[in-house]
């Protein structure tokens, strides 16, 4: 057997997210025809493994899987072959024959996720799969102040929604970004870590949006992640506004994501 | 009853055109359903009037309608109302009370039309609704050069698709300009005219890609403009790329768009 890792794109507006699920479209499930497609649908089926999962409507710039498959291919023609049988709202960017010990999810050593908030006054038609909606002026350096607060190892249990399995909420931030790109009107936050909890970064930037509008104290963070409890968080993002940006495998961490 | 003109975007993507059509999801069909509904169902029912068709696909950033209603409203609660009632894909960006002269098609004298034309290596995932996809490199200058044949007032009988049902095939074209958008690795034209037949736009952008990836000669359109027969301009180019910008009221020459 031949392990590929893939690095690829997709636009989740089609979407129930990665994870297969029965009878929905997801990432996970049209990758899996394809690659078994490729692999003259063998018994057993080959799986997909990804680095993490999205859910329904998250977006991914460069999200990273791997397979096993008995043939051996080219990069290139790996990479074009799956791309002849995927729908344009996937794009395989990238197809890389790799050590068996590569793992997508274990191997991965952090991951940067975006996400994009409009600031228009109403929901423009072309971007409501693609931002979340904030019509609120927020201020953005108190989000960067107050943003400095995630930086580093934290218990994010107030900042974990109900639905996740991780067996710790213990996760380091290390890098957060925050930026207006004025062409699109849009608040733009750039979070990198070691992995994210279930919906973790749909409520940091929920909380932050509640602090650059005023609505929070700015060093509430640090008063909210003491509390550990999610109830003091009480807002999540839309999935729309969030994109997966790069798995990182530079190291031999473990990932823990559950974003 | 009271003439209202309103000025709206929508995505065209989910979209089975601009005119009703049985069983089909269109733009005229969803703004009529609210228009009715905000009128509390009158029977017959209220028609709205479009200053154009778009085809499937096809979207707008500023389409023009107009509909008379019973009820008077301020501009800013009839808007209110419109959006509070359409679907996300569609924004109503102004509503206005007009006098009951005023129609969307016939007081139209001018329309813009912009064409989107991705270069990539790869269609975008996140553009393939939203852009045509040409990977082949074109020279902008040279098609500056050729769209200036267009420009006047011309028999587009070689650049009309077989289903027009226009009795002249004589337009004028005002302006053509043609940009690269270096940022998002586009090239985007934008047409101005008193009314375009229809695919004439489709068929331009065709014949100037052609051009421009040297294809056809640079002196080409003068050439099948003389022709007078469509099957000298082959190609049409796909309707995602395709955009209504703005619809022009500014005179009263009769606006004859089949676009």
């Amino acid at each position: 057997m031949y392990r590929y890792k893939i690095t690829f794109a997709y636009d989740g507006a089609n979407f129930s997210g990665f994870q297969i699920q029965p009878h929905k479209r997801t990432v996970e499930q049209v990758l899996k025809n394809a690659v078994n497609k490729i692999a003259k649908n063998p018994d057993p089926e080959i799986s997909v493994i990804g680095s993490g999962r999205t859910d329904a409507g998250v977006h991914a710039l460069n999200q990273v899987a791997h397979f096993d498959i008995p043939y051996k291919l080219s990069n290139e023609s790996m990479r074009k072959a799956l791309n002849s049988i995927l729908p344009l709202d996937i794009l395989i960017k990238k197809a890389e024959l790799v050590d068996s010990d590569f793992h997508a999810r274990f191997s991965a050593h952090r991951k940067t996720y975006r996400y994009r908030v409009d600031q228009g006054e109403f929901v423009d038609p072309f971007k409501r799969n693609y931002t979340s909606h904030y019509k609120i002026p927020v201020d953005v350096e108190l989000m960067r102040k107050a943003s400095q607060d995630f930086i580093g190892e934290h218990d994010f249990t107030s900042f974990v929604a109900s639905g996740s399995q991780a067996k710790s909420n213990v996760r380091t931030v290390y890098d957060i970004q925050i930026r207006r790109d004025p062409a699109n009107n849009e608040v733009v936050f750039d979070f990198t870590g070691n992995g994210f909890l279930y919906n973790q970064i749909r409520i940091m930037v929920a909380f932050l949006l509640e602090i650059g509008s005023k609505q929070r104290p700015v060093d509430d963070v640090k008063r909210v992640l003491a509390a550990k409890d999610r109830t003091q968080a009480r807002m999540t993002a839309p999935a729309n506004g969030l994109y997966l940006v790069e798995v990182d495998y530079g190291s031999t961490d473990k990932n823990i994501d559950e974003q």
